[in-house]
């Protein structure tokens, strides 16, 4: 039997026919074109599984079941679209949409940050009694899976990694609190920590980067302390240690199997991790037990896809 | 069947035989005396458990397990308490010494701040998918129960929920990390937080209260605060807050079903409780799911012993 993955995003519609082992076979998108009826955005949903399954060899009774990842605050239990300020939607009953073209198979519709960790799991897990995933992006995304399944809490709006407080009364989250991870461990945090090391010390080579790349991104203050910039380097020791201080929590509070730390900035691999871990471990409370394993994610960017058609296993 | 459940604390063994229900039939203590060989309080431990057996007309036959909450690290899988500085014990292999006495039966050695929350979720939960359980004492103890059992991380020390960073680089905490929430939100916190206000403001009726008293506890500031002591007021206050902080980083990460908070200082109930619960809902970030029920635990002693027999089923 088959799956369908559907990622759906603020820009595609990404979808794939996934196997049992999370394989993809075959996969396809088409742009959202946000904005327009989510009726139509729903048909082109299911137009973009039904030509996939026609391409693949495939026929409709070898799907097993239909899952789609989708940005803000998803009802799982209901299939509902809560709430979406990227999508613009308002509750949408996406699963009772679908239905109608995909008749009695089962729909799963999830919190994209969620199905993305769990085809994390998929990818790069095996098998650990728990396991939790964080992605290191625009904001922090973030799952938890335990027992082979993902932890959706009561209501299906749990594992907000991003929105722990781990500095009350600090930085203001776009969430409205002051403090969250998010603020100070995200890429977007990094770019305005970086900015103000620059203005601070004009005399950084960071400053020079920029006008040699155009913009301060999340590699700035990296590339910079790889070339020998204190400035930069001071900048890198801190977003190291904001990131170490929220996975002392993830330890202390879940005691994972593994964690795998995801997202663009990721890719800096040891030169990132290796310190967070050293800083991460010391904070620990557990000083006797075994201990989890840190690591940088695989990073297929299919995990959203592969996490959405096996959900399904998770339900 | 019945189940006996040992409380082992500092200064007593307190032990139960509860049935099937959660209900202690039986119960009974001994002094723990601490120091001694450790094999001599194995005895005492199986010695009160036979006591119990016989003075309540049962045959060993008719007990299913045996479980121990113990303070300090215990390897559940294991059967070792690990470490305890409370009862200066060193990888004790608990479970193998007690197998000396109960023989085949099952025997499950438990961390006790997890026991005691599963406990108070026989005592208190009804059947909620995920339960968290939170005493506020002269530190944060905490336990979390997922689908009917205990959460206990791949290692057996999760759900330290007390060591949660709430403020980087804040108050420096007995586990030799900053910021932690035990350091704001224990009693012990409440107790130096109201002995700073004192010598801040030499006028408040805390002043006053603890000529009288003796001394300065977990009731001072709330007893003066309700007299309309402003500075006491402002202590009671800001240790909500404290509270709430945590409160809202658990919603964030577990959206549990129920929150339950006891510890001595909870029988201070609503007056506590209802500004604590504002805060935290709305701090969360879910703002359009069903919200978490947070209350005061029942506060039973018993649900040290109570989880503690009960533990098997959550094995």
């Amino acid at each position: 039997m088959y799956y369908i993955g559907i990622d759906l995003g603020g820009t595609n519609i990404a979808a794939g026919i996934v196997d049992e082992k999370g394989q993809i076979i075959y996969k396809s998108k088409r742009p959202t074109l946000s904005g327009r009826p989510i009726e139509e955005v729903v048909k082109d949903m299911a137009g973009l599984s039904f030509d996939m399954i026609n391409s693949a060899g495939l026929d409709i009774s070898q799907i097993k079941a239909i899952g789609v990842g989708s940005p803000g605050t998803v009802d799982s239990d209901r299939g509902v679209i809560v709430y979406s300020n990227n999508l613009r939607m308002d509750n949408v009953p996406l699963r009772k949409m679908l239905a109608e073209y995909f008749e009695d198979k089962p729909i799963n519709i999830e919190n994209d940050a969620n199905v993305a960790s769990y085809g994390e799991y998929i990818l790069d897990g095996k098998n650990e009694k728990s396991f939790v995933f964080i992605t290191l992006g625009t904001g922090i995304g973030s799952g938890v899976i335990i027992d082979n399944r993902l932890y959706r809490g009561f209501n299906g709006a749990g594992a907000e990694l991003g929105h722990m407080i781990i500095n009350m009364n600090g930085t203001r989250c776009t969430c409205g609190n002051c403090g969250c991870w998010e603020a100070y461990a995200s890429v977007t945090a990094l770019i305005r920590q970086t900015k103000t090391a620059m203005q601070e010390d004009h005399e950084s080579l960071m400053n020079e980067w920029v006008n040699e790349h155009g913009t301060v991104n999340g590699r700035t203050a990296f590339e910079c302390a790889k070339a020998g910039d204190k400035t930069a380097e001071s900048v890198v020791k801190k977003y190291q240690e904001y990131i170490a201080c929220g996975l002392i929590n993830v330890l202390n509070i879940f005691q994972p199997e593994k964690i795998v730390v995801g997202g663009g900035i990721s890719k800096e691999g040891g030169y990132l991790l290796d310190r967070v871990k050293e800083i991460t471990y010391t904070g620990d409370y557990n000083k006797y037990l075994k201990k989890t394993e840190i690591c940088i994610a695989k990073e297929k960017n299919d995990a959203g896809i592969i996490g959405a058609a096996l959900i399904e296993r998770s339900c």
